[in-house]
């Protein structure tokens, strides 16, 4: 396994996404590891972050801070929204994001749309800390294409969640404008999305750019960040497009159990530094 | 040099001072590289952060983050306090808080007191991105020991700043109480402090502790959060004392140039996640 490597007797995973800056997470156990039809998906037991993802090498989810990303990407669009009903989840296949959608009880219906069956099933299994043993009935797992999905479900969303991996492999077409129409056209008239938008330390160039794709398609777009210690630059940020909402007063009526978000990382979190208000202008 | 190895033709500095998560950074050239009487000081310019003050083998600041950290340590007591005059820093031997003081036209006097000479000399000369190049003529200089200086100032200081590396080696007792009894005793009778005090993701013990201890010598105390990319854990926190003035308003009259503070982050830095309200509790 390329990724992985002995060094005086510990076993290290050293993440090669970033050329020139590399994060080494020291693994207790390789608890499983299989190449999928998709890519290389592993679940490893590391020191400092517990049971951890690993698809391609790149770290996804982590039992210690995977929380942050999922509460973030969840809850924002979902209590921006006064009443989502209908909910796509594009990629999640840790269970993460679908796990804290089913704490909304006006959700009806989550299609969660994962490309590849075996991220879910080893995530249920072996990362309970994050996909929290989910078994909502509400909850349909479809094994497919999520750029093909959203093309055959016109005016169907109350709420579409992209919980992609980087713009690199199979996730890269989940970057795209094509597939961001075919997002729009699958939600309601009064519909939402929200996608991860990579790094504004490393890649303002993608959050730029998916604002640039999301304002053609949505009257309302915004940028919010999270704090994913497990992501290099530590900084996340997350796209907004919406039809008719928008996030004023988002911390009304949050009554959710949550380990991030509370009501003023709600009202915070689209508090931006200046050097990206300035990039994004 | 034992934090620096060639590995395929290539430079990379490890940081040593986790065991379980490594960070490492390519290096394209080493700037400088010398043990004073304190600490083994290196200038480094990196692939992706450009040059790079790094102490004892772990990266204090970087041209390219650097100002983030520099940033929220200086101007959330600067806002906090109506009129800052005089100011003392303790470490801060980039530079980079001085820089940030001096913006404020109410300071007459900056008492800068960093142990090492030496780090202020590189940093000056190699670190102008971190530095400024300052050269304000309210700037003392004063190469000592800052748990000393602070003994023998008594009601000098409007605010203080203590931007101390990690509590291990000579920075240790930057984090005891016997320290900050000597700084809440150096502040006016309406004087405030701020210190690090560590990551919320890795050392949340450590900000606990910070606020018990300035508890018992301030009646107003706060935590606030940056996101510095170079730090392990990404999430960094940052702890104040105050004997009189509190951080509401903070952002009112805000008008300074600045890279990552504005009145937003300003006015949100003091919400943090729900996972360190409920340790801090």
């Amino acid at each position: 396994m390329k990724w992985l490597k002995e060094v005086d007797g510990e076993l290290w995973l050293t993440e090669d996404d970033r050329e020139n800056l590399k994060l080494s997470y020291r693994v207790k156990k390789v608890i499983h590891a299989e190449q999928s039809p998709f890519q290389h998906v592993m679940i490893l037991d590391t020191y400092d972050f517990g049971p951890t993802l690993v698809l391609d090498g790149v770290i996804q989810t982590t039992s210690i801070d995977g929380f942050i990303y999922n509460e973030m990407i969840t809850h924002i669009p979902m209590m921006t929204h006064p009443k989502p009903e209908n909910v796509l989840i594009i990629g999640g296949g840790d269970c993460g994001v679908a796990r804290e959608v089913v704490k909304y009880d006006s959700v009806t219906r989550v299609d969660m749309v994962e490309i590849d069956e075996l991220v879910v099933k080893l995530s249920k299994k072996h990362l309970p800390e994050v996909s929290g043993n989910l078994s909502d009935p509400r909850v349909n797992f479809i094994y497919a294409d999520g750029t093909k999905h959203v093309r055959n479900q016109p005016n169907q969303y109350d709420v579409v969640i992209i919980d992609s991996s980087d713009p690199i492999g199979p996730a890269t077409q989940l970057f795209s404008l094509e597939f961001y129409t075919g997002v729009a056209a699958s939600l309601k008239a009064d519909g939402l999305m929200v996608c991860q938008s990579q790094s504004p330390i490393f890649h303002m160039d993608i959050v730029n750019e998916t604002q640039t794709k999301l304002k053609t398609l949505f009257p309302h777009t915004d940028v919010y960040t999270a704090v994913v210690p497990t992501y290099p630059g530590g900084l996340w940020s997350f796209s907004l497009g919406s039809k008719k909402y928008t996030p004023e007063s988002i911390a009304t009526g949050w009554d959710k159990a949550a380990s991030y978000v509370n009501a003023d990382i709600l009202e915070r979190c689209f508090s931006i530094p200046e050097f990206m208000k300035q990039a994004l202008k």
